[in-house]
């Protein structure tokens, strides 16, 4: 019997997850934009927890081909190349690049999971939901761990959501699969709005907020199910 | 702006709760267990963490009109007069009684929060729903902290069902009550349910335990909404 939790937040992330297949998820915005990075073409993003991390890698790599983004506040870093918008991400600005990359909750929830001992973790969002379904049905392994980034450290609705849906997607494609009770309520809360997901997602505190700053399409399009079929995983430090 | 937050396990608790209004709910089975023992007459609970601690505060009481209540591996503890079953807290049992009362979930939340600052600690249940959604919206306290007992540490959805069932409830009577995203989700979960709310408590973990040993009607008798106007609250080591 394979179990599913959920963490609703990184802080419930204490160690020991060698053997479980992990799942990280930060729909505003940080997964949504990786997904989107790698459909367009990005050959693979190194996450790091600050801006400096960041120039670091570019640094290191040398700037050909070596892209930095992400955001602070919501908003580009100074003299970074990109901001946090999926929109930012597309086939003429981050085709064939390295993207070194750092956000408030995302990048740091990925790094909190690998240090915690899973060997690869699932980038997941909305856009690539029934892929991840079908990677974790797949997957051999007993335990699954959704780690939703939330938002410093608070519950976040719409990775809740997200979690949710992947909870309950997961168990009608293999009834093998357990849910805890954490697991559970996520699920039979998203099984109640998937019909008004958009609505649902934009209730909730970041989506306000990211709304308020102009950001209000991008709240929209991180709420669109399926437009990808990528699931990135972060692993041995970058994501392809 | 008054902010309402949700615990999904005491953990979450971490003290600075005197200005805080304070929630705790063990829906299976003892904040529905205290509910029914106050409506049936009985004069106070005392809640222990231990059944030793039970068995003293009754040593120091004296033996008339003090009974004990409470379960280890949800069954009766041996030399105990009550179980943790509404259905035993009658007024021919409890009548006029001092109960000490000790459970392995709810007994130890009502403590972890009134240690965490809190001085006054209410007893939430479906039974006093609509009871404790009047008593909150008439608090002037700027926050409200309600805290789910769980189960053993681990989120249970019965507690996260009845959390959301006050937060949707209240924001509907005050609309000054602002919801974190933690507490949207849990309104959120109860709205999606709250026409087949027996069947969504019965769909827990703990319920599914507690049906397998024979405890079914106390399921079901747990899911039912505001059979009680008492607000059972918890001050100075005792429940009235």
């Amino acid at each position: 019997m394979r179990r599913l939790d959920i963490a609703l937040t990184p802080a419930g992330v204490s160690g020991g997850l060698y053997e479980t297949a992990a799942v990280v998820i930060d729909v505003l915005r940080a997964t949504t934009v990786i997904v989107r990075a790698l459909d367009a073409g990005a050959k693979r993003i190194i996450p790091t927890l600050d801006p400096e991390d960041a120039i670091r890698v570019r640094e290191r790599l040398g700037r050909d081909g070596v892209l930095l983004g992400g955001e602070r506040n919501a908003v580009r870093i100074d003299g970074f190349d990109l901001d946090n918008s999926p929109a930012s991400y597309t086939p003429e600005s981050v085709g064939g690049a390295t993207i070194a990359f750092t956000t408030t909750n995302g990048t740091r929830a990925l790094q909190r999971v690998a240090n915690a001992g899973a060997p690869r973790v699932i980038c997941a969002a909305f856009a690539n939901l029934a892929a991840v379904v079908d990677r974790l049905a797949g997957d051999e392994r007993a335990h699954i761990l959704i780690v939703c980034a939330g938002t410093e450290g608070a519950v976040s609705l719409e990775d809740t959501l997200c979690a949710g849906a992947i909870a309950a997607e997961l168990v009608v494609r293999d009834p093998g699969v357990t849910l805890t009770d954490g697991a559970r309520a996520a699920a039979l809360l998203y099984n109640g709005v998937r019909e008004r997901l958009v609505e649902a997602v934009a209730s909730g505190d970041h989506a306000q907020k990211l709304a308020s700053m102009g950001f209000a399409a991008d709240v929209v399009a991180a709420a669109q199910r399926n437009v990808s079929t990528a699931v990135p995983v972060y692993s041995d430090a970058e994501i392809t």
